[in-house]
C-alpha cells in the first residue's frame, strides 16, 4: 500500500518564506490565524488525514461503493462513514467558512492546504464533503435570506453535503442542451423532473440530507445555456421555516462502474417532480454555477497535486530501498549486493520531474489561494479587482496544469517501481487510476483551454496575462544581476517576450478565422503553465536563500529549481513551435477522411 | 464497449505502397507469399481477432484468472480456452516458423500484422502464446539437437506454450542478482530451485504442457551475469525422446492482482528441485536470454500498437457521433442540436495525436520487421549483418516509443470521451489500463534508452545511427526539390544533422562522466524516435502520392503527415534542450536532500 505524510515543511515554506502569508492574514482582518493557531491547524489536520483518511484508501477501492436498486440507498465503503464522524466534530467542514455561518473563519490558504491533503491521503473520500464548497458559494452569492438560514449552518457544519447537478446523458461541456425541466408550484417552489448524471456524492449514507443544486429549465426559457435556472433541490424536503419533512422525489437510480475513485459514488440522479428551490435569478444559473464551479475547479486541481505529493514520497522511498545494478560511476554502495535505484541518472529524471511539478503546483496553488483572498477581503475595491482578473487567468491553468501533471507525476512514480507499479499492493496504480479523473471532470483540459485563450484572455484583451507578467518583471528585475539566478531570470525573460508575442500572433490569427483561437488552445495553456511554474521556482530559489531552513532542504530547492530550467522549462520549446503550427494542420482535413 | 476491426486498409498501405514487401518476400525466397496468399491470411486473420478475440476482452478484465492455491491450477476466462483452441487450430501459432518445424513458413511482416491484430482484440489473451516464439527461437539458436526434436513441434503448433522466467522478487533488471539455483542431476538434467516472479502464463488451463525456460546458476558459476545459465523446465517431465512424464516440480504459488491486462496470468513460480534441461552453454544463459528478449521486445511494442489502433478507432467514432456545443466558425450542422465534436480543433489536435503516433508506429514496426526479416535470411552475409545492427539500433526505439506512445494515444482517445471515458462500460479506461504494463516490462522505458545510447550507439560507434541516416539521406536528397515535400524534408534533414552532433556531444561529456550517458538517454531516444517517424510520414506522403488507393486515404496521409510535422516534430526541440541540460543537473542533488 502507498504511504502519505503530509509536507508540513513545504507547505510551511511556501506559506512562511515564499508568500509571507502571515503578513497578507494580518493585514486582511485574520486576527485570530496567528502562526501558532495556523501551525496547531495544519499538525492536526496532517494527523487526521495520515491516521484516519490514509489507510482507508486501498480500503474504498477494493469495495467500492454499493448500490441499492430496491431502495436507491448507497453504502460507502466500511471506515468512510465513521471518518466523516471524526470530520465534522473536528469542524473541518466549515474551517475557512464565515463565523456568522457556523464557520471558523481560518483564511482560504489554510483551508487549501488541509483539501490537499485529504485529497493525498483519499481522494475518493474527499469528493463526498468538496462540493459542498460550491453549494455555500452560490447559496451565500445567490441565495434568499431564509435559503441563507436554511441551508447554509448545515452544509458548513457538514451535517449535510451538497451536489452540483449539471450534466445529462446527452449534455456535459454544453449546457445549453440541458432538458431538466422546472415547473412552478403554488407555494413558491418548483417541481424538478429529469435525469442527471456524473452526480458526485449525489447519494451517500454519511448525512441525513444532502442539497442537490439542479441545473433546470423554467417552462418559458430562452434557449440555449441562457435558458437555465438553478435550484435547491434536497434529498429531504425543506421548508422556508427549515423544518425538514418527507422524502423528495429525488433518488440515485444507478452508480458508475469507474477506472478509480472507486469509493467515491458517482450517480445517476433521476427527479421525478421533486421538490426545488430557485437560487438566484430565474434563467440566471450559469452565472450561480460558475460561483461553484470556479471554486471546484480549483478544488479539483488541488486534487492532481495531492495525487502528486503521494506519488512523490512513495517513488522516493521505493528508490531509495530498491537495489538493482551499480551506478555508471563505479559502486555507490559496495558493501550492498547492488546500489539503490536512486543513483542512476533516469530514475533521478523521474523523480525530479516529480518533484519539480509538484512543489512547483504547490505554490501555483497557493498563490491562486492567497488572490482568491484578496478578491474577497482587500479593503482596496481596485485591489480585489485586480485580484480577480489574475486568479480568474490562472484558474484553468491550475486546474489544467496541475492535473495533467498530476498525471504525469503518478505515470513517473510508477514507472520508478518498475514492474511492481503495476501490481496492486503497491498502491501506486491506484494512485495513477485515480489521477485520470481530474482532468475530465469540472471541465475537461480542453475546456480549460479555451476557457484561458477566449474568455480570460482574448474577450479581456490579456488583462490577466498583463497583470501576472507585471509582477513576474518586478521580480526578475531585482534579480537580474543576481550570479545564481541571472541566467535563469535570463530565460524566464525571454520566455515572457515570448508568451506576449504569441498571445498577440494568436488573437490576431483568431479574428480571421477562430479555430485559430481552438487550435492554439492546448498548446497556449501548457505554454503558459510552465512559465508561471518557472517564476516560482526562481522565487522558491529565493525564498530558500533567505530561509533558516535545514541547509539540505535549501539546497533541494535550489537543486530543484535548476532541474526546471534545464530540463522541464524547454518543453514551451515545443508548445510554442505547436502554437505557430496553425489551425490548417488541424482543420484542413476533411472529417469524412479520418479514417479512410 | 470500446469496438474493433483490423486496419487492413493502412496494413496493405504500409505493406505495397511504402515498404513494397512483395519484392522482399520473393528476393528472400518465399515463393508461397503470393499478394493473395497475404491477403487472405490477413483477411483471415482480421475475421478471427475481430469476431473472437475482440468481444472477449472485457470479459477477461472484469473476470480475471483465478488461482487455486490447493493445486496451484490457473483458470482462465470463459471462452479463452476455447478461443486458444481455435487459434491452434487455424495455425495461427506457427505462421512464420519454419515449415520443417511444423511452421507454415510464412514471412515475420505478416505475422508481425497478425500480432498487432491479436493485442488490438485481445492484449491479456495475446500474452499466454507471446513467449512461445522467444522460447522456439532460443531453442533454435542454443538448444540441441534432440532438443529442437522433442520441443519445438508442440511449441510452434501451440499444443504447448512457453515462458521466460527471469525475474525474481529481488532482481528485476538487474540479472546478475538472481539465487535460482542448478544442481547437475545423475541423467544430464538438472534440478532447479527458486522462485521466480511476473511469469506471464506461467500457469493456465490453455495446453496440456508449459515450457519454462528458467535463467539459474550452476554451482560453480561465476558471480554477477557472467554466470547465468538457461533451462527448460517444462510443466510435465520431457524426456530425451519426447515421452512426457510424470508433473515437474513446479508450481504456480499465486497470480498478481494487477492494474489491467487482468485476464493474463501474471504468476508467481515456485520450483523445487524442478527437472530442467540445460539449453546452450554453461554460464551462457544471457546470450539465450537476450534472443528471447529480443524478439519479446519487438512484440510488447506490437502491443503498444495495437492497443493504439484500438483507441484511434473509438475515439474517432465517439468525436463523429457525440454531439457538443457549435464549431467556432458556426454551426456546421445546424439541424442537429449541436455539432459533432469532431468540429472542435481541440478534439481533432487529439484525435491526429493518435493518428500520427499510430499509424507512424505501424510503419516504424514493420520496417523493423521486414528488417529481420533481411537478417535472417538476406543472401548477401554483409547485407544480413548490415540488417542485424539497423534492427538492434531501432529495437529500443521501437518498443519504448511504441509502448509510451500507445499510453499517450490510449489518453487522449479516452480525453475525446470526456467523463464518459472514465467508465468502465466505454472501454477506453481498460485500454488505458492495459497499456500502462507495456513501458514497464520487457525492459523499462528507461532500460531501452540506456540500450540505445550505450550498447547499440556508445558500444558500437554509431553504427546503427549512421546506416539510418545514410537511408534517410537518400530519401531526403531524392526530394528536396519536390514543392510539396522540401519544406519538411528540409526540416528533417537539419533533425538527421543536430542527431549527429547531440550524439556526439553525448559520447564526448560521457568519456569524463559516465552519468551522461545515463542523463541523456531518456531525452535522446524520443528525439531518436520522432525523427524516425518523421522520416515515415515523409516515406508514407510520398508513398500515398504514387498510390492507387481512394483520395480520401491518400488525403488523410499527406494531412497527417503535415500535421506531424506541424505539431509533433517539434517536441525534439525539448528533448534536444534537455540533452544538453547535461548530467549535472540530474546528479548535484545529494540523495539525502531528496526528501528534506
Amino acid at each position: 500500500m502507498s504511504q502519505y505524510t503530509a509536507p508540513l515543511d513545504d507547505i510551511r515554506f511556501i506559506l512562511d518564506d515564499v508568500l509571507d502569508a502571515q503578513s497578507q492574514f494580518a493585514r486582511l482582518g485574520y486576527a485570530d490565524a496567528s502562526p501558532d493557531v495556523v501551525d496547531a491547524v495544519l499538525e492536526e489536520a496532517a494527523r487526521f488525514t495520515g491516521s484516519v483518511l490514509a489507510p482507508l484508501n486501498a480500503v474504498g477501492d477494493q469495495q467500492g461503493c454499493r448500490h441499492d436498486p430496491a431502495t436507491g440507498d448507497v453504502a460507502t465503503p466500511e471506515g468512510f462513514k465513521a471518518a466523516y464522524g471524526q470530520f465534522v466534530e473536528g469542524g473541518w467542514p466549515g474551517l475557512t467558512a464565515d463565523p456568522q455561518h457556523g464557520g471558523q473563519g481560518l483564511p482560504h490558504l489554510v483551508g487549501l492546504s488541509v483539501s490537499e491533503m485529504i485529497n493525498a491521503a483519499n481522494l475518493a473520500w474527499g469528493n463526498f464533503p468538496l462540493l459542498s464548497h460550491g453549494a455555500v458559494e452560490a447559496l451565500i452569492q445567490h441565495g434568499e435570506d431564509w435559503q441563507r438560514d436554511v441551508f447554509l449552518p448545515p452544509l458548513v457544519e457538514g451535517r449535510w453535503t451538497g451536489t452540483m447537478c449539471l450534466t445529462e446523458p446527452h449534455c456535459g461541456t454544453d449546457l445549453g442542451l440541458l432538458r431538466t425541466r422546472a415547473e412552478p408550484a403554488d407555494d413558491g417552489s418548483y417541481a424538478i423532473t429529469g435525469t442527471k448524471i456524473f452526480i458526485t456524492a449525489g447519494e451517500h449514507d454519511f448525512t441525513d440530507n444532502i442539497v442537490h443544486l439542479v441545473l433546470a429549465k423554467l417552462p418559458d426559457a430562452p434557449p440555449g445555456a441562457k435558458g437555465i435556472s438553478l435550484f435547491a433541490t434536497p434529498k429531504f424536503k425543506v421548508a422556508r421555516d427549515g423544518s425538514v419533512g418527507e422524502r423528495n422525489a429525488v433518488r440515485c437510480g444507478s452508480i458508475e462502474h469507474k477506472m478509480g475513485i472507486k469509493g467515491s459514488a458517482t450517480c445517476v440522479m433521476n427527479f421525478d417532480g421533486a421538490q426545488g428551490w430557485l437560487v438566484g435569478e430565474q434563467h440566471g444559473g450559469l452565472k450561480a454555477m460558475f460561483t461553484m464551479m470556479n471554486s471546484a475547479r480549483l478544488g479539483v486541481g488541488l486534487q492532481g497535486l495531492g495525487l502528486s505529493e503521494r506519488a512523490w514520497q512513495n517513488a522516493l522511498r521505493y528508490s531509495r530501498e530498491r537495489l538493482q545494478s551499480r551506478a555508471l560511476t563505479g559502486p555507490k554502495f559496495p558493501d550492498k549486493p547492488a546500489d539503490p535505484i536512486i543513483v542512476h541518472p533516469d530514475v533521478r529524471r523521474m523523480l525530479l520531474s516529480v518533484k519539480a511539478l509538484t512543489e512547483g503546483s504547490r505554490m501555483l496553488a497557493m498563490h491562486a489561494g492567497s488572490l482568491l483572498e484578496e478578491a474577497a477581503h482587500a479593503s482596496d475595491p481596485a485591489e480585489r479587482e485586480r485580484a480577480e482578473t489574475l486568479v480568474g487567468f490562472l484558474t484553468p491553468i491550475s486546474k489544467a496544469c496541475q492535473t495533467e501533471w498530476g498525471i504525469e507525476n503518478t505515470y513517473n512514480a510508477l514507472q520508478c517501481f518498475g514492474g511492481h507499479g503495476y501490481i496492486a499492493e503497491h498502491g501506486m496504480e491506484q494512485l495513477a487510476r485515480d489521477a485520470r479523473i481530474t482532468t475530465l471532470y469540472e471541465g475537461t483540459t480542453g475546456i480549460q483551454a479555451m476557457d484561458l485563450i477566449g474568455r480570460k484572455t482574448a474577450y479581456s484583451q490579456g488583462a490577466g496575462l498583463k497583470l501576472l507578467l507585471a509582477d513576474v518583471e518586478t521580480f526578475c528585475a531585482a534579480h537580474a544581476d543576481d550570479p545564481e539566478l541571472a541566467a535563469n531570470v535570463a530565460a524566464l525573460r525571454a520566455r515572457c517576450v515570448e508568451w506576449t508575442a504569441l498571445t498577440t500572433e494568436i488573437l490576431q490569427a483568431s479574428a480571421a478565422d477562430p479555430d485559430e483561437l481552438g487550435a492554439a488552445a492546448h498548446d497556449y495553456l501548457f505554454y503558459s503553465g510552465y512559465v508561471v511554474l518557472g517564476y516560482w521556482w526562481l522565487r522558491a530559489s529565493v525564498a530558500a536563500r533567505a530561509s533558516a531552513r535545514p541547509a539540505a532542504f535549501k539546497d533541494a530547492k535550489r537543486e530543484t529549481a535548476r532541474f526546471y530550467f534545464a530540463r522541464i522549462l524547454p518543453r514551451t520549446l515545443a508548445h510554442a513551435a505547436a502554437i505557430r503550427g496553425g489551425a490548417g494542420s488541424l482543420m484542413d482535413l476533411d472529417a469524412d477522411s479520418f479514417g479512410a
